[in-house]
């Protein structure tokens, strides 16, 4: 009974869940590997109501999901701020913009006006391939095109295609210091 | 009655809200100010069991609070990565060391190490001073010294005193500025 409420739950709460999975063992491993600190920020949550059978074990009994105001990963490599978010798309064609939130896109280019790395990283699943966007390229996808999805092709063109591995599972830290900071 | 639970929550979630809200307002203003972007990480909250009237309106009716893995807050300033936690004590002599998990420490010191910055702000209620301790001097003394507590003396001798003005509230960045990453 106990093991399939937490199914349900994780299936809701994190659509996306192969993608942000990859990611999460991907931190682990630059974790143990001192490599770098990065961390998935918790699922913002409204509580209404809690009860107290006594105080180290608070029970939440009414709750909801609220609306991320930033992304979901941040952290530290190399002395850089990395900030970024990571989404799934079962489209074979493009990345509908719908999947990011308008102040999301906002705190990306906040990032990186300040000095920070902020991308994207989107598994388009249909097609098993994961890109990793760089914010820049987001951004000026986003201003210079009034459009409502990123087609596979602009991935293709200016973003980095990350390959399954062993461990870490998704490398992306590897792109960022070769594409990214390598560049600077 | 619906104004009175919240309240309760309120108090237990976050103990310590005074100077948590202080914060908090602060980094609006520079959000606001584009001076930096910084956040406090949601709660973590393990929830266990939804229910779904429909997709868009989940009510959580079953969850727990669960022990943060990193500090509180984090984000960037001139380039910085910045990471810190902040905590309350009714103490008019010492900071008790069980109020930062050790795992905590831990973190503070790989981001140290990382070229971040990073530290603890601490509000001594009783005698209304609040303090900023770079994270540096806190491992310095959790390493030296077996104790329970950090007495308030060394916060005066190695910390600095916040004072709070109108706007920004608590004006952290400043002392990060001048006594941080002026040193570097």
């Amino acid at each position: 009974m106990r093991s399939k409420k937490r199914t349900k739950e994780i299936n809701y709460g994190n659509r996306g869940v192969a993608l942000e999975s990859d990611i999460n063992e991907s931190n682990t491993y630059y974790v143990v590997n001192d490599i770098a600190y990065i961390y998935k920020k918790p699922t913002p949550i409204q509580v209404n109501r809690v009860n107290y059978p006594n105080r180290r074990d608070a029970v939440i009994s009414e709750a909801y999901y609220r609306t991320p105001s930033t992304t979901d990963y941040n952290g530290i490599y190399m002395g850089k701020y990395i900030d970024f978010e990571a989404k799934e798309t079962s489209s074979k064609t493009a990345f509908a913009l719908a999947n990011i939130h308008k102040h999301q896109i906002d705190h990306i280019n906040n990032v990186l006006r300040h000095g920070g790395i902020s991308f994207i990283i989107v598994n388009f699943t249909a097609i098993n391939e994961v890109y990793l966007l760089d914010g820049n390229k987001l951004v000026e996808f986003v201003n210079a095109q009034p459009r409502k999805s990123i087609p596979l092709s602009y991935f293709k063109e200016y973003g980095h295609i990350l390959k399954y591995k062993f461990n870490p599972r998704l490398d992306y830290l590897k792109i960022v210091k070769e594409k990214i900071i390598g560049d600077e």
